[in-house]
């Protein structure tokens, strides 16, 4: 994307469960803005959330975690859809690289090195969208420059989240997981000090234990707990999501509160 | 002990933040009963509750804990001190194995093999201990005999709670942790199927990861998690007993709730 600042463009409004989801634009990234309703304009913590591949910035793993954090918490969560996610448009290198990845994973063959990356490649357009969504995000009142920013990723949300991490220090706390150990992603990893939650899991078909622990281990963070669950690579427990809300108000309060 | 059925006798009543703390003795075992102060006596989930090796049932850690389970869930929680900890006599056979492990702590030397073959032993004495208790508790009417039942243990309290588990179907759930690895305990850990909850340090000077990480591995359980911190031994961080309260909450209430 060009580099000019952009502001915040509110294009949709719809209110659910208690939280009022308001679809954005800034430049050509797509996004949503989740808030408490009954309060969408008081200043509270931000949360980035990015999503998985193939997935885009309204999916249900989105809203179920916004909603938790909104409603546990009564933060501010922005999503937005990674390049060639959601209704933006692919490139031909992303055509490409899709169709081998499901080639793959319809022969059964292991992911890890073309997903690693593909989404290598992903990171380093979204990195420069995040920021100048961030940069337009603390334009708005409820948001504001100074108050405290976190990060929720797995997945590719993490290919996407440890070089931003790494690279935005208004970024305080990060919860990521679910993803293969990569030398160039452990290099950024090794960059990142603040405190980190990180999820596997246990029985993962797809990321070989000591592949993500290798990852988890590269973090510079004194503060760091890794979470590995029974069960396979899409059976991470709903309760994971609830621990985010719990580790995100101990790092983005004063007060360590959740509803 | 003798295995004569013995009941619950209280010795002692003490309020403490919103916690009714009732010393009580069954035979010659010493513990505490820790319920909330304003339903003492209205029934409840009880928590077994172990304490760590040199420590005892009524130490700030037990307290603490106790206290977030019956705060927090509006659980019961049972807390006894093990065999030759807190106010009980100490065998010749215990006086040898804390004098060689405290010579190998102050020598600097890899505490781990003798822990694992002293602790074990207890846990073939506290074992029945346990069971003696919990029937007895179970005869309160604010426990009963149907009401679901959890266990709450590291270091120490995990030697004790893995064999405790194995062979009691009362417990349905369990929170351990912080032990190694070894055969005897191993085997008892695949004998369990409840849902479990384990912590280690990931910069433990006593427990390498890969020791901790083989014990978690052996139990049978479908439903597991390992949450892993960094620091060393004594830096468990508090929020994991916030968390094993939701644990139980999920386990041993019907809407898993917690205050």
């Amino acid at each position: 994307m060009e580099l000019t600042q952009h502001s915040v463009h509110f294009t949709a409004e719809t209110p659910s469960n208690g939280v009022l989801v308001r679809d954005f634009t800034v430049g050509e990234v797509t996004g949503a803005l989740w808030s408490p309703a009954a309060s969408a304009s008081t200043r509270a913590p931000l949360v980035l959330m990015g999503h998985g591949g193939g997935n885009h910035s309204k999916s249900p793993a989105m809203a179920g975690r916004a909603e938790r954090l909104v409603n546990g918490a009564g933060f501010h969560v922005a999503t937005i859809d990674a390049p060639g996610h959601g209704d933006r448009p692919r490139t031909p290198h992303d055509e490409r690289e899709i169709t081998l990845m499901q080639q793959k994973m319809a022969a059964g063959e292991p992911v890890g090195e073309i997903v690693v990356r593909y989404n290598a490649h992903l990171a380093e357009r979204a990195v420069p969208e995040w920021l100048a969504t961030l940069d337009a995000l603390q334009e708005l009142p409820e948001i504001g420059a100074e108050g405290p920013v976190g990060y929720y990723g797995l997945n590719m949300g993490t290919a996407i989240g440890v070089p931003l991490t790494a690279s935005e220090p208004r970024i305080t706390a990060a919860v990521l997981g679910l993803f293969w150990y990569d030398e160039t992603l452990a290099e950024a990893a090794r960059r990142i000090t603040v405190p980190i939650e990180f999820a596997l899991q246990r029985d993962d078909e797809h990321i070989p234990l000591p592949s993500g622990l290798a990852l988890f281990d590269a973090f510079a963070s004194k503060q760091k707990s890794l979470h590995i669950n029974s069960g396979s690579h899409k059976e991470l427990p709903r309760f994971e999501a609830d621990s985010a809300v719990r580790f995100f108000a101990r790092h983005l309060t004063v007060d360590g509160s959740t509803a």
